[in-house]
């Protein structure tokens, strides 16, 4: 385990770290009752949303929040499903609310208070604030500051998100960690200087496939099993 | 009393209106053992505060956060105070920060907890984010988001601070209140469609002098004693 005793402000990445947005997002598309399999919709969902905001962070088209792409996307899966038209407009903005709805791994809400009396708390997430603001209310996930995308209007892994984050606290980056369940957002942090905590989530693109897990030669500052594993990790789990 | 059902977030001022600038400040200019009268030292470098806001929100100057404005004001009143030469850097900056450091007044914490089952709450402050994430984990402050100043790159009453919120949470401005301790800001988030409550501090600036407080014309959404009064006239108050 690195030094990492000069970190004080730990940022989480919050899709896939800190809820579930597949079990989540399926519920939801199978409570509509249309039919439709929601982990197979979840799935395509989430699948947009990396070419979705890659078009923003590469200035092709202008700064637009995660819940506007999400609607973008939400209607184009609809049209594939071929449910487009089974939605009235009020069910559609209600479906593309279950983001601000999802609920949170059985660990992290525990293990989140854990570090909190420790480290300065918050998220780093591209989710737009209102939608991190409401989740964390529904999910009971307390921070000390909500930051994301929309603050730096930057998309992870632009440089900017995570440097943004370290400069509103007036940090050295080395002074910052980002906890994460993907390897490109955690070599991101790294390559802009932070400290970096994989977070393990086997299950969040069910259990059959896995996502964007380590490499053999990734090296995280540290690797831990859930929120509550990091925390004692951190020296933060008595309570 | 107004019809406040559509009220969905609750956006505060924190200087007075929930923390203690003054004793705060004066306790801490007290404890440097240098002999100042804290009370007219913290007097003293508030005064400064809302000129040296006034040359940013005019645009005679570049933006600045409020830990920046601090640090000129507080060298500014040192000099007056003929202590300039008796702090060394360290110090000095430890001085500045005693912002970060301010002891909220005895009813917030819990006032704001009763409420926070209800409303999305927020800071709406002139401080920087850093100063508001450090002073309410120092004194016990749960928000649901950390909005500020600097969050918009404007100081209130500048419009832009207000209806970056509201727009932030996708609302209409009607349901949003501010809840303040001084008419100018109320009357400038009225302006703007806001509601308003304002939270009466009789003792912001000592017992013998009061601040920026409504005029006989005022009329407000709601007039409370403090955050716990506040709670119940929301209906907040079983916990």
């Amino acid at each position: 385990m690195q030094d990492l005793s000069d970190v004080k402000l730990l940022l989480f990445d919050v899709f896939g770290t800190v809820v579930d947005w597949r079990g989540s997002v399926a519920r939801e598309v199978e409570a509509l009752g249309l039919g439709l399999d929601g982990a197979a919709f979840a799935d395509a969902w989430r699948r947009r949303y990396l070419p979705s905001m890659q078009a923003v962070r590469e200035g092709q088209r202008e700064w637009i929040n995660l819940d506007g792409l999400h609607r973008e996307n939400l209607q184009a899966v609809l049209e594939r499903f071929g449910a487009a038209k089974r939605l009235d407009a009020a069910a559609f903005e209600d479906l593309n609310r279950a983001w601000h709805r999802l609920e949170a791994w059985p660990d992290a809400a525990a293990g989140l208070q854990q570090l909190r009396a420790r480290y300065t708390l918050s998220t780093l997430s591209n989710g737009n604030t209102s939608l991190l603001v409401n989740l964390s209310k529904h999910a009971g996930l307390n921070w000390d500051v909500v930051l994301c995308a929309e603050t730096f209007k930057a998309y992870k892994p632009d440089p900017r998100a995570y440097l943004g984050a370290v400069e509103l606290f007036g940090l050295e980056p080395h002074q910052a960690m980002l906890c994460a369940a993907h390897a490109t957002d955690l070599r991101a942090a790294a390559a802009c200087g932070l400290r970096t905590a994989y977070v393990d989530r086997p299950l969040e693109w069910g259990p059959d496939r896995r996502g964007d897990i380590p490499s053999a030669t990734d090296r995280f500052d540290l690797e831990s099993r859930d929120l509550r594993d990091l925390a004692a990790q951190l020296h933060c789990s008595s309570n």
